[in-house]
């Protein structure tokens, strides 16, 4: 047994992907995922704590931290708005990009399981709280943090909902503008 | 026992939210909420499924049936998101004003318990499909249709936050039309 496993994470989260779409959510074991990637329930262990998080310890964590990061590094003076489509396409580019073709078989194993959507739904709740505080530490006020952190969320999961279609080739960086865009035209046509 | 019980659902509907506030969500029984609202079990399970649904039972329903007749009432013309706007303010006057004064401690309840979250997320999305849906009825594409719902309820949530804080005194309508108004304001500065 080999004492370092190259890119277990990614195998497991593959292999997990997998084995959702062939015989679902609930009838696939920690350690038919692990068979299937080819390493132990223990090294599955020392990287999730159970089969749900396969599917989100991955990406949402560091998918958070470069939002928060890229938002901060924004120069003083950047427009709120501005500064959250900048962090959420560096995290699309550097998290999210590389795993566009498993991201719509993701997304069927998530939307088909009541717990799966309880944790996606924690994950944009932390993701909001996330850039609602780098806004806060930009100086907004806390309700214009937040509701400038929700827009951010309406326009990341109005681009994720067009990425994820086979048919869609533009990158995720596009399609977040893109969702600004329409968002403002929206809004630009309903009269006060 | 009387065969007609005045305001039944309002009655359970106090009734769980006082015994919930006092002794906690999961410590609470049916047959508790009907004692303390002074109605058998059996009332309780003609109106609702379970404990859960007392919370959600008495307005989500009836807010998702105002919000999509009065989409569906706007004169040819009207701009999608007035629209909208429209419908929730109609839905806030007609079913949640009243409810005023327990919105905040439910508010905290939920907030406090998994499976009254996913509830609560549910609902979120059954009113997105429903506001979705109306303005398909009006002519509307999809991706503009859901991206319009999905400023509706950026606009709820945000009006909700501010309308079960006791110190706040305006009705719904107006921390509706408050929150729209933000949202521009906050597109606006966003330099494109």
């Amino acid at each position: 047994m080999p004492r370092w496993e190259p890119n277990a994470v990614g195998r497991l989260h593959d292999a997990a992907i997998e084995l959702f779409t062939e015989q679902g959510y609930d009838q696939t074991t920690v350690a038919q995922i692990a068979e299937r990637a080819g390493l132990t329930e223990r090294t599955f262990f020392n990287h999730f704590a159970n089969k749900r998080d396969v599917l989100f310890g991955r990406t949402s964590e560091l998918h958070k931290q470069v939002v928060a990061r890229e938002v901060a590094a924004c120069p003083a003076g950047t427009p709120p708005l501005q500064a959250v489509l900048h962090g959420l396409q560096a995290a699309g580019d550097e998290v999210l990009e590389e795993l566009r073709i498993p991201a719509s078989r993701r997304r069927e194993i998530i939307d088909a399981t009541p717990e799966l959507r309880e944790r996606e739904e924690a994950k944009r709740a932390a993701l909001t709280a996330t850039i609602a505080a780098a806004l806060r530490e930009r100086g907004l006020d806390g309700d214009a943090a937040l509701l400038t952190a929700g827009i951010g969320l309406l326009i990341q999961q109005t681009a994720e909902q067009r990425w994820v279609q086979p048919s869609e080739k533009r990158p995720l960086r596009e399609l977040l503008a893109e969702a600004l865009s329409s968002l403002r035209t929206v809004l630009g046509t309903a009269a006060g």
